[in-house]
């Protein structure tokens, strides 16, 4: 196991994200959570490596978790942390952490508070059993907590509450420095810029170029992304890849 | 090597997919891939196992490649297969199979026939180059294919592209039995439900239950949604789930 406090003096960490649920592998929902954890992840110079998205399925849950905490600093689930028969998240990472789900007292107590605005049933307090030891982490919207063990955080598929509790965790994690980016609107197609774009590319190793071809109005155009670190080698290249536009009688557009 | 043929007399087919580019994992883009192929599979009876979003980097394709494929009927993967220097999909792809990258000569000709309408450089044919033996995938829009390699499907990144080559392949698939599924929207919150669902669920095995809360207007609201093989079971379910809700004092919309 690496856990985030042995990576402090490192110069880059990393993030997976793991999206639990059968409505995101049947189809049936368009998932939303990752792509705001990556763009939080990415402002706070942490780079995501990794994205699974799984059934809500204890094998799938335990394995998924067990592999991807070895392998980055940080960890971020979202759903399966409901009241119902199908939230079933906190005990399989309870198990991937191989501790006993406890009912925790803090949790409990906020589930009676609450209880004007939200009806208490036997099934609520299953969001009261989280695995030993977890931290909580802070619900603005409906306050029942997500939880943190070691370097996994663990949080709500409803895109509104995953949001509210990733605002509340982040100033834990540690920073890093943050990847600058500059994007370019071409009105040329992607293959008339490749091989001067490698040729970019080669020359700045410190810098991410990519490409993104779409159509608008039946012509291919592109989208040129510069990434780095280094803000002032990043304006280099972004003026190379302007003035190679230029010079194959393309438009570059500032995006 | 679990080969698509093997699979042809077993009862359900699993696949993964792997949407491979940085454009993802920054949150650049928001990933269209995997919904649209998790909801076609789930059309074709083919279950969605798991979905996996990396960089453009070599070793973690011909990882997830080697995995996926051993534990899935079919693997399909979007992006990276364009003329650019970040394309890398085909040359990883042939390093997972252990093969060699060959400039593929139909490919080559279809570039030639397209001239008229996309420029030519030597970077264009970057997209000819296709792990030796991998089949070809039909692409009605911008006609350069897509490749399969046992039971790995290449497709583009490009949404309206990679639908194209969807439509083109499908017809290949082993196709299982259709899952059916009904959706009820209801006015309870969720946990109102949880011990009833829990019940139903508990006596109906062979059906997926999966509980969806959404806020609307301040409120909160729930999917509940029933999945299975057999209609009618799936209906007699469905008539137990409306019952519940409506002995709780709630109101059952159909969805």
């Amino acid at each position: 196991m690496t856990s985030s406090t042995e990576h402090e003096g490192l110069q880059s960490h990393t993030a997976a994200i793991l999206i639990i649920g059968n409505e995101i592998t049947t189809g049936r929902t368009q998932d939303q959570n990752a792509q705001f954890l990556t763009q939080e992840l990415d402002r706070l110079g942490i780079a995501t490596h990794e994205i699974r998205m799984i059934p809500d399925d204890e094998d799938m849950i335990v394995r998924s978790i067990n592999t991807l905490r070895q392998y980055h600093t940080y960890v971020f689930t979202t759903g399966g942390i409901g009241p119902t028969h199908d939230d079933i998240t906190a005990a399989s990472i309870a198990k991937a952490f191989n501790v006993p789900l406890e009912r925790h007292h803090e949790i409990e107590k906020i589930i009676e508070t609450r209880k004007k605005n939200y009806p208490v049933v036997k099934a609520t307090y299953r969001m009261a059993d989280i695995p030993k030891n977890a931290k909580l982490i802070g619900n603005p919207l409906t306050q029942i907590p997500g939880f943190n063990i070691e370097n996994v955080y663990v949080l709500a598929g409803v895109p509104s509450i995953m949001r509210g509790m990733f605002d509340a965790l982040k100033d834990n994690l540690h920073h890093d420095t943050i990847t600058h980016s500059k994007t370019i609107d071409c009105n040329l197609p992607e293959s008339h810029l490749a091989d001067g774009l490698a040729t970019i590319q080669n020359h700045f190793q410190a810098i991410k170029i990519g490409s993104y071809p779409y159509q608008q109005e039946e012509r291919w155009r592109v989208n040129i992304v510069l990434r780095a670190k280094d803000e002032q080698l990043l304006e280099k290249a972004h003026q190379e890849v302007i003035t190679l536009i230029e010079s194959l009688g393309g438009e570059a557009l500032p995006l």
